[in-house]
């Protein structure tokens, strides 16, 4: 980042290697001072001016126009507001909701798997769950699960008093953008047998619902049709409802243990 | 240990700190030779002599009679068989199974909480599931619940089949004796509200039907009452019911990472 200077956002550090062997990251980002110093909507306003030249220059992409709280942890107490897209490009975690839409049937359990509109910007086509996004600044976790649930697939109000939270799902992955940190509030939502989904905002291409373990066949076999995180959170569900269990699963307690 | 030589069972190695600053474990102990080339029940044969020894001595304390399958991984092939009372003094995992016993009543859930005898050797008098127990060499998970849900709770085989396997939960701390790791299978039981435990081994002192709230109150503010480990499964239950959720809980991604 040449821009630190003129606009007093970051100053860059690059740490040389420890001499005791402990290999240290070999860079980081801290904010300057002057950003310090500063109150949040200006901090928010001079960072969203050093993003915006980096995104006309190409350096960052797939801009969504939406501001996300940058704090130290969740909801503690906000540093700052960033557009969405910038977060893997600093390493920043981003949060969202992930809803498990299932129905009992005759002892059987079976899930609503969502395939993803050809249209979206990430993972168009893919299986993903029946309600599931980001989580944008200013809004609660049920008031966000509540608004998707029924946008994306038209759920009753009245059916949402069988959300149950559930825990939650926290990794890190490298991208081409860089470090794509993300935790996951779960919830599960049991349907009524005669619920069908309808899609309201043009997120979903089809709904379709599958037994469970027809789900982790297909997650088996097919990994490439799933959006990575949502073959995931398909895997949590199944060993959190018994589906997959030690019994079946030699290596059961690793599986289970990074879950979370 | 200074009954290597003669037994041929374990070889002591000290390492010293490795001089690129990483530092090792003080020391570990390693099985000679001599003992790797015996089958299953010679190797179980001679470190039971060896571990004999230690108890006469008093260096190996709480003796309960029960031989552990040791292995690399949870039922991968059994290396040989030791004395559960000796695994913490050489940090080897030992499992069990904790079986949430929990009623739904009006839309609110209620746990069987457990009085452990004050006659047991472990956590006398202390609060734990309605449910748990080692898992002894040779034995199946599934066999082991039913039977212990049978003796300890009096439940009926028919009530069984609401039994779900919903995660495990593994933890290492530090004893008088050593290193204990533990990994618990966990489960749920949904009973019907007519049910009521009846301990049948005397190990248990008596049952309470307890909300969940107050049962984490109790945890909150009396958590010496609990068996430590069951108040971590609790803490879990209450997790993935929703509970513990992330709009009453500040720390709720850091709780639920850690409950694996």
């Amino acid at each position: 980042m040449q821009d630190n200077a003129d606009l007093g956002v970051f100053a860059v550090q690059l740490e040389s290697c420890a001499l005791d062997g402990w290999t240290q990251l070999p860079g980081s980002v801290t904010a300057s001072p002057e950003l310090l110093a500063m109150d949040v909507p200006e901090r928010t306003d001079r960072v969203g001016q050093l993003m915006a030249r980096l995104h006309a220059r190409g350096l960052v992409q797939g801009w969504r126009d939406e501001l996300h709280p940058i704090s130290q942890f969740f909801q503690t107490e906000t540093l700052f507001e960033m557009e969405r897209a910038c977060l893997p490009y600093f390493g920043l975690r981003g949060y969202g909701i992930h809803v498990n839409g299932y129905v009992r049937r005759d002892g059987q359990l079976f899930v609503w798997v969502a395939t993803r509109s050809h249209n979206k910007a990430t993972y168009a086509g893919l299986f993903d769950q029946m309600v599931a996004g980001g989580l944008p600044s200013g809004v609660s976790l049920i008031e966000n699960v509540a608004k998707e649930a029924v946008e994306e697939a038209g759920v009753d109000l009245a059916d949402l008093d069988n959300l149950t939270s559930v825990g939650s799902l926290s990794y890190r992955y490298e991208t081409r953008k860089g470090l794509s940190a993300k935790s996951l509030f779960l919830y599960d939502l049991e349907l009524p047998p005669s619920f069908t989904p309808i899609n309201l905002d043009g997120e979903v291409e089809e709904f379709n619902l599958v037994p469970v373990s027809a789900v982790l066949e297909s997650i088996a076999c097919n990994l490439r049709a799933w959006k990575p995180n949502s073959a995931v959170v398909m895997i949590e569900f199944a060993v959190r409802h018994g589906v997959i269990n030690p019994t079946c699963e030699p290596d059961y307690l690793r599986l289970s243990k990074y879950l979370r």
